[in-house]
């Protein structure tokens, strides 16, 4: 079969072996749905060219509405079955042969009933589900929307998305804030894990992110930090926002993501109290197998 | 004397009669510190042309490093005679007679050690000192940056700055809450209590900001508020999230900054149950003639 996570920026295809799931060939294009300009059938003959499987699975934004078809939300809590239940066909003839779904995004809802949804990573959670002993378990998928999972016995009850990564970006860049550090574009900078401790320990004072946002610029102006340690310190203080509000006091987490990423929610995490466990990156893949064999 | 409130977008220039404070005349330019492209002087002089009084106070980010000259800040407790110690004279040769100095902004300290800092707004809390009984008051400053401002015996103990203003126009205009939106250059929209007060609700919930600001989005994209209700939304929660981490939770907050501002910040704290007191918005240069007749 042919797994395809098809985001906002990228796109990427594995061809996988149907028996097993094993991955047998991999390609990445720069072509998530913003950049194909609505070609997407085109877009999808060429990332599949010389590939012979029949089945072909695509997952991500390009399932939603600014995508090629708009694959509607499943309700948490969800299964790997209720998912594939509910994929979405695609009449798609100048692949011929080729039988071509969508996989469908969740949804759940908050206790004052606000809806939150996810399209994409749920099937890196269902690719993962097969790993984990029944559960329950946590999940976090760092990002810029980070989602905090949890599953119960191979059951996705529901889960929680933080604009991190997106208000890192936004205020580092558009707010005075920036004024401070190094230009965004240099991204040679090692992390610097005492400044990013420094905003995690800020972020479990009292008076809450408006107010301690502030501080990252008080820190610069009087000197207590250098310019180049304020962008870690402003990660440190998002990141322990996010935790403070989102994350077990303790217990296992499973980190699933960008290993950069990953790498500073788990140092994040065990400051906390909590067990990260990090999870390779290629668990899309295997979602899509789980679906697929469903 | 002549006071003036000079700060980073613009510059308010008010002639007053030195023995009562009473306001004789007033000017106002678009001529903050980023428009002046280091002309301080000649738009000093431009300002105060035919005004023969002599001592001229300016306050603001006139007094900060990007300004004229920095006028270090000064340690809470602050009261205005401490503030009126600790003026900063300028020479103006091209002023001639005039006597100019620069009122120095106020730095306090967190419990955990981290610096706020605020220049400009002090000598309206100097100005609004005079009217009050000895207190304690909690003053609330709306803005770009909003101040929370802490008196007593008309004295200022302490103050804490929330970012609120900043993070809604970069939430707006650079995240993906604003595509839903309408664009943020139509201000014509009249204000949505209702939209509003929903958000506030929103912030009392557990989930915290960075969860509960992708909820302005899952709120547009489900239908459950219109795309010209989410502005209101998002401003709501936002003051909401301040409220629940600065303002107390009863009794009086005097609020002082501009009308449209103030009149939300009255809303959610009425909302709180606190008993919103508003402040015309002069108060800068009463505060001014205070700090020269102290």
């Amino acid at each position: 079969m042919i797994a395809i996570d098809w985001g906002t920026s990228s796109l990427r295809a594995w061809r996988l072996d149907d028996a097993s799931g094993r991955i047998l060939e991999q390609r990445r294009a720069p072509l998530g749905i913003l950049a194909c300009d609505g070609r997407f059938e085109a877009v999808l003959g060429e990332q599949v060219a010389g590939w012979p499987d029949r089945r072909v699975l695509l997952a991500g934004m390009i399932g939603s509405r600014q995508g090629w078809r708009e694959a509607p939300y499943v309700a948490c809590p969800a299964t790997p079955a209720s998912l594939a239940a509910r994929l979405l066909p695609l009449q798609v003839p100048s692949l011929g042969d080729h039988e071509v779904a969508i996989v469908p995004g969740l949804v759940t809802r908050d206790a004052d009933g606000v809806a939150d949804v996810v399209r994409g990573e749920e099937v890196q959670v269902c690719g993962l589900l097969d790993a984990l002993d029944p559960g329950p378990h946590v999940l976090c998928l760092p990002g810029t929307h980070c989602k905090w999972v949890e599953v119960a016995h191979r059951r996705i009850d529901g889960f929680r998305t933080a604009m991190t990564g997106e208000f890192y970006h936004a205020l580092r860049a558009h707010t005075i804030l920036g004024r401070l550090m190094p230009a965004m574009s240099d991204e040679s900078a090692p992390f610097d894990p005492e400044a990013f401790l420094r905003g995690l320990a800020r972020a479990r004072q009292p008076g809450g992110l408006l107010h301690h946002a502030f501080g990252v610029r008080t820190e610069g102006l009087t000197g207590a930090l250098a310019a180049e340690r304020l962008p870690d310190y402003l990660s440190g203080l998002l990141i322990g926002h996010e935790l403070r509000d989102l994350a077990p006091t303790q217990g296992v987490v499973h980190l699933v993501g960008q290993e950069a990423l990953t790498l500073r929610y788990a140092h994040a995490l065990r400051a906390r109290g909590c067990e990260p466990v990090i999870h390779g990156e290629d668990l899309a893949a295997r979602g899509l197998w789980r679906l697929a064999s469903t």
